[in-house]
């Protein structure tokens, strides 16, 4: 039986780059310890604090159908904390509560993209971007960046590709690179997002992750609200990424036929994890800039160490739980690279090009294990690196 | 700035079918008592064991990404409840779970309709049908059946709209009828599926809620198991509707690409939910007769209430929670009789005119409220639909 193009084109064909990831996994299985760096997951689990919201809210009966565009507190709470960030005022009616950033970002591509439609996103790329795209039935079409220019997408390379196309996506701070785009960069994707009519959809997942730099959403920039829709999710600035809670901000007419589409999709997020998700909002700051802190460290570590070398050359590491480390001057590939270190120091971490071809001759490593071990493996990497050119 | 035409036009325009519902709401909050049986919701919540069972799974630090497919333990459960209740040999490979049935019966169609295909629904039909179909780009097309075979569809009615279709969607037992098709219907079903090369997807979430006739799924009949997507939930079996947890149950390469659909559209369901189903169904299937006891009781109650008068027809009453009524000897529209009931006696059923055409003239009763509650109610209603004659 025949299955619907849509959904047996989504990878594209070929790798899915995760080889790397996969072939340590089986070495784990296989009994052999692998310091594993591939995943952007905290080493961390959720507070107690939180699921204990969570448990009350389920034990006090909130266990049956929620409001399916989000409960109106939690909508309320995920708006004034856009309000606060940004300055644009911000209402329920612009939230819609999603399961988790990676739905809100296929709800966010069903709502603007037709079939056949050119949607744009940036290389390198979050692993599911182009399938994402191809999932609704547009055409992925990259943008790509390159190492000179800290992988940030220019005016001039996204109204290159901007013909016909009706929605760029973007992410920042971003993951692969754990570049912040600059002022310069937000100001040249809006003008090229007005000059040709697109949708911005901007994944924020990691605002909460800024180590140098200023995050800035776009929709705080003059006219771009009303084409923006902005990606947000409780899984990085909270350490919820198990519970699946995320959101879309946009016009209100876009969230209300979103939340059309949710009842056609999801039908809603469970009650008691949004009562979890608004108990962790209203924590504050606080609690996000203790979620972030040990990537704060870890990246100060990483200079630290890549300090006194010139072997490996760091991407600007501004946020985000990630280091992009350029590794070209060992003439090897981020394939290449990235076995080679599995196999000898049974470090894992993703070939620059899992992220597409932006990113080939890079590394990324997850700074998602305890300080210690962390400095000690990336100290071993530097090492491996340099045996590789001499 | 424009969104796509798939999700403006997922309602098809024109109401939802639920204002008798959206009017008892606002009854509700104005302060005045009305009794409630529109929505398919129990009575009960989730039960304490079932969330003890997720919280110690969140507790013990499952709180981070699950596996997409879902976990291997809960996978192998469902595998095994399928295969114990149909005979048909089921591996984990051929089960997805999904946040939810409704995310389920969209994944199906995703999976098996390109843009602009042909998808079939059976009308009457559960309000998302047509607008699922819709929203994956597709063209729904009604299979209309009548009252008088039960309103289940015969194999002439499919085969006179197959011709260009790729998929089927069926749901037995049936909301809103709670009917449960007859093994001719199904046999009918399965010859017009094949003739017509039509994938069937079946949506079987009230499978445990059977009181008369035997529940068939198409899976069991010879030549379907490899067309067939049957769609399954946690929602109405354990009462875990807002726990969003579902799955399919496909042939394995369906799967495989669904599986990566997933990835992009939903990431997973929380590793603490998968837990609390993998509990719950670990219960066996006393849990599952407990929680459909009060529906088998009060479907009893309405045989009683309905017996000795001519007024209102029973649809036979054979599954679901829900007793469809033929009330077109009181000259009324389903539409008519529910708003003059919550008027007259603040009490809100559905207009079968809310479940498309083939129902009009009927409503639905969900026998959702306490056994008690529930016969003074019905009593109340035929009542009501007597003075409507007189």
């Amino acid at each position: 039986m025949e299955l619907s193009s849509r959904i047996t084109n989504i990878t594209g064909g070929g790798s899915d780059g995760w080889d790397v990831f996969y072939k340590a996994r089986r070495m784990i299985a296989a009994g052999t310890p692998v310091t594993e760096l591939t995943i952007g997951e905290h080493d961390i689990r959720t507070s107690l604090d939180i699921l204990g919201a969570m448990y009350n809210s389920a034990l006090a009966g909130n266990t049956g159908y929620a409001a399916i565009p989000g409960s109106d507190t939690l909508r309320n709470a995920v708006a004034e904390r856009i309000a606060a960030r940004t300055g644009v005022p911000t209402s329920k009616d612009n939230i819609l509560i999603t399961p988790g950033g990676q739905a809100a970002l296929f709800a966010a591509h069903m709502g603007v993209c037709n079939q056949g439609d050119k949607a744009l996103y940036v290389d390198p790329y979050y692993a599911t971007y182009p399938g994402t795209i191809r999932g609704v039935g547009a055409i992925a079409q990259s943008i790509v960046t390159t190492p000179d220019t800290n992988f940030e997408p220019t005016h001039a390379a996204i109204a290159a590709e901007a013909a016909g196309a009706v929605s760029l996506l973007i992410n920042t701070p971003n993951n692969p690179t754990g570049v912040v785009y600059s002022a310069e960069t937000m100001n040249g994707i809006a003008r090229a997002c007005q000059d040709h009519d697109l949708w911005l959809i901007s994944d924020e997942v990691y605002d909460t992750q800024v180590w140098q730099g200023q995050h800035i959403s776009p929709c705080m920039l003059p006219g771009m609200a009303e084409r923006t829709l902005v990606v947000g999710s409780m899984s990085k600035s909270h350490a919820m990424t198990g519970s699946r809670v995320g959101w879309i901000c946009g016009p209100t007419d876009a969230i209300a036929h979103l939340a059309n589409l949710a009842t056609h999709t999801t039908y809603g997020v469970p009650g008691y994890i949004q009562d979890a998700a608004e108990f962790a909002l209203s924590q504050g700051c606080v609690t996000e800039e203790a979620i972030a802190a040990p990537f704060r460290r870890r990246r100060a570590l990483s200079m630290q160490a890549l300090a006194g070398q010139n072997v490996i050359r760091a991407v600007p590491a501004q946020g985000a739980m990630y280091v992009m480390l350029d590794i070209r001057a060992t003439g090897l590939s981020g394939d290449g690279f990235a076995n080679a270190l599995l196999d000898a120091e049974h470090i894992a971490v993703m070939p620059g090009e899992s992220f597409g071809q932006a990113a080939a001759g890079h590394i990324r490593v997850a700074m998602t294990i305890d300080d210690g071990a962390y400095l000690a493996a990336l100290q071993r990497l530097i090492s491996f690196a340099q045996d590789q050119i001499e």
